[in-house]
């Protein structure tokens, strides 16, 4: 599938294809931008201990814990005196080794499954370049509130290019995901993301991570013969999370599985405090087992007063054995 | 099938009949009542826009349009100084063409899928007055509190009445259905309405409307081949609903669905207010996508800031994708 | 299969095993302390209608309405002046007569599915001295806060005993279940029960009863052929539960279905305050149908005005009617 591309990757951001798709001359994706992307962690008074398994780079690139703890905030600039962050992503297609035994074609943005994990202040506006290089068409529709043209259920064409604008709102967690039918397809396929709008006044500093739960049609018979937590079945089992004692984590949770209605995540040996969809700053429920329905996503919050390994799952226990099961190891500072 | 009936469509509420089942000495359904059925809009500060679409009649008589923003009131009577609402239905069988490919045989009320949609004021009487002429043996089992007589649980053979009698409580959003077995398919056939039960005083004037959803097992195999918003696969697809910019939206949602255990629903472009079952008055949760079980309803309330065309379907996105799926229009003012 | 143990039942609990475990010097299971395990209701105040069909005893000793209404409190001792309850079980083999046709092989705790409600208050000391005589390696994971060595997650090998020792909290409805892989299967064969911990001031009088829903996968297909309330299919049917009119009853739910991701909880005609998780002391919600993941649990509360028998079941119908459904019975206080 890679051989398809028309395109070779030196010109993905030339002024000729700009212009082809007629963007270039409205100055909103001008030469000037920097491309720096800032990854940076939510908060700096939080410690997160030294984990060297986390940093390993999977083979293929896929790295299913940069999306654990790396939020992109964008490309910032001001226009009118207004916080503008632009995102520039690439749909791709690539293989990925999921297992030893399985390999699964994705469709991806940036080499990634999930997407970055997108992510904003209330009121920021948003722009995202979307360059669609994957082979198929495929488009970006995000959850939250925007114009109807903005809503990503129109198809952009292979080598094509399409800019998502709109304001972040309202503050919660939401997601953006491939809308071309057959959607449950797209999304299977690994065309999701997270897309976290911060209150205008933060939260109080925590270790914040993103897990989202997504299946696998290995064989394309519209059920999952696979699952994971952030793309890679069974990966945090082998690298478990390491998670400071007695230190606040916040969660950001999305139930991305399609063919499946629903899924549960589950937390061993604690409770969280739930936020219904990230949209209240006060919790709205406890418990250690949520239903989520797909496209469901909310924040966790808990801490764990025990050191030691504690498993995290749906508990539709043969989805959580089927790849998306890992395990938080959590640690005294002392030790990290 | 329609050959089977015995009775013909003239002599359906006839004395004859009312004494056969034993009701037309009890005083309570006589002739005296009328028989205006009083089917209103819900407030009339509200404006509805025009929508030539929405009034289109389908072959077979079979109008999702009608559900959605039609209520009925019943045939309003005092009796000791209270308010009874009566209500006369009747189970039939009829057969409609789902798609261009499909056709398929309902089991219905008053030849309509979903049945009507009764509506009450906290403290009401509700008389139901039940005749099946279905062919099979059909109940009204009532979500809401009664005595348990009134309960639905007793099939009504065919050719008989039945007179369904209890308080309107407590306000909400409540449903009916036939409880007789195998009721996945009594239900899946098209047994099934909506039953509002308004606070004594009334919610904040909206354009309000009723969606159910629900599928089709259409070969027999306990699964759902289509499914629909207020009976027709794709229909609001074909026919949006047109809703007026920064207007409320008061959207009173049923998740009725048999075989799959639970979907989602899911507006595009904006939040919704939950209030869940309708027990409160303040909203419970804010939210783009709620997770429902069989049975499971909500108000969902929401403004559109932008025109233009938006779709609300389950994130289940194979049931959206095989008919319960739908836009809703938003127009200016101005334009309608 | 019963043939497979080797050690008889006499010798269960003696010095000889638990010093081949390693126990017995430890001074935590030694021989002073008294077996008396307390059976008792939670609240004299309240009165329990006679009921002479609930006291039945089915074949196999197989008795649902034991859970109905049994909360095992354990042996209660004080160390250091702290309240501690011990709970023995041990985990059989027992092959049980689901209905006339189907036979099938529990694997259970102390001969009973689902296993003995634990009970106890929050700050308590809980000591749960397990014994594997099922044949197969078992555990038992428990929900609610602990250490990470008391999570049950390592198999106890068949003929060994392992002693899970936590506190008790938070206050709230947990359970606990077999976490040996493939756990669908392990809780299937009936490896779970219920962990009460009340608050630390009581919650008021009510007739208080645990209802678990849970299914059998009769032939091995990884689907459920049959579903039970307590245990037994279709028993509440057959023996309804009698219940006081307008004495409030609280019934602890949990879903422990596996293979089906979620089921609702249907009360007829009537509604429920719903306690999410038991988490709080005012109710969260209020409905008549509650959705519940696998391993959720709620505290509902109710009661009925009406005398009479009132259905409950999921309303996933097929899994009400293939055995997950039963009636209440209620009766006025001079009938009983």
């Amino acid at each position: 599938m890679p051989d398809r591309f028309a395109l070779n990757k030196t010109d993905l951001w030339s002024r000729r294809h700009l212009l082809k798709v007629g963007l270039a001359g409205a100055g909103v994706v001008g030469g000037a931008i920097a491309l720096r992307t800032m990854w940076q962690p939510r908060s700096h008074s939080v410690h997160i201990p030294a984990s060297p398994d986390q940093a390993t780079v999977e083979p293929q690139g896929f790295t299913p814990l940069k999306t654990l703890r790396q939020f992109d905030y964008g490309t910032v600039t001001t226009e009118n005196g207004r916080t503008v962050r632009e995102f520039r992503v690439e749909a791709q297609t690539t293989t990925v080794q999921l297992n030893s035994a399985t390999s699964f074609i994705t469709w991806n943005l940036n080499g990634q499954v999930p997407g970055p994990t997108f992510r904003a202040t209330e009121g920021d506006r948003i722009r995202v370049i979307f360059y669609n290089r994957a082979g198929h068409s495929h488009s970006l529709h995000f959850h939250g509130v925007h114009e109807s043209r903005m809503d990503g259920i129109k198809p952009v064409r292979n080598g094509s290019v399409f800019i998502y604008e709109f304001d972040a709102e309202p503050f919660g967690v939401h997601l953006y995901h491939c809308h071309v039918a057959p959607v449950a397809r797209h999304i299977g396929k690994g065309l999701y993301g997270m897309f976290i709008v911060d209150p205008p006044t933060p939260r109080p500093p925590a270790d914040e991570m993103v897990l989202i739960m997504a299946g696998y049609d290995v064989n394309g018979d519209h059920k999952n013969e696979l699952y994971a937590f952030n793309g890679m079945p069974h990966y945090y089992m082998k690298h478990p999370i390491t998670i400071q004692k007695d230190q606040l984590v916040r969660l950001y949770v999305l139930n991305m599985i399609e063919f499946d209605p629903v899924a549960t995540f589950h937390l061993h040996a604690n409770l969280f405090q739930v936020y219904r969809t990230g949209r209240h700053l006060q919790p709205d429920d406890e418990t250690d087992v949520i239903t989520m329905g797909t496209a469901e996503r909310h924040i966790l919050e808990f801490s764990y007063r025990h050191p030691g390994k504690f498993m995290f799952h749906p508990h539709q226990d043969p989805i959580a054995e089927a790849g998306c099961m890992g395990y938080f190891n959590v640690v005294d500072r002392a030790t990290t």
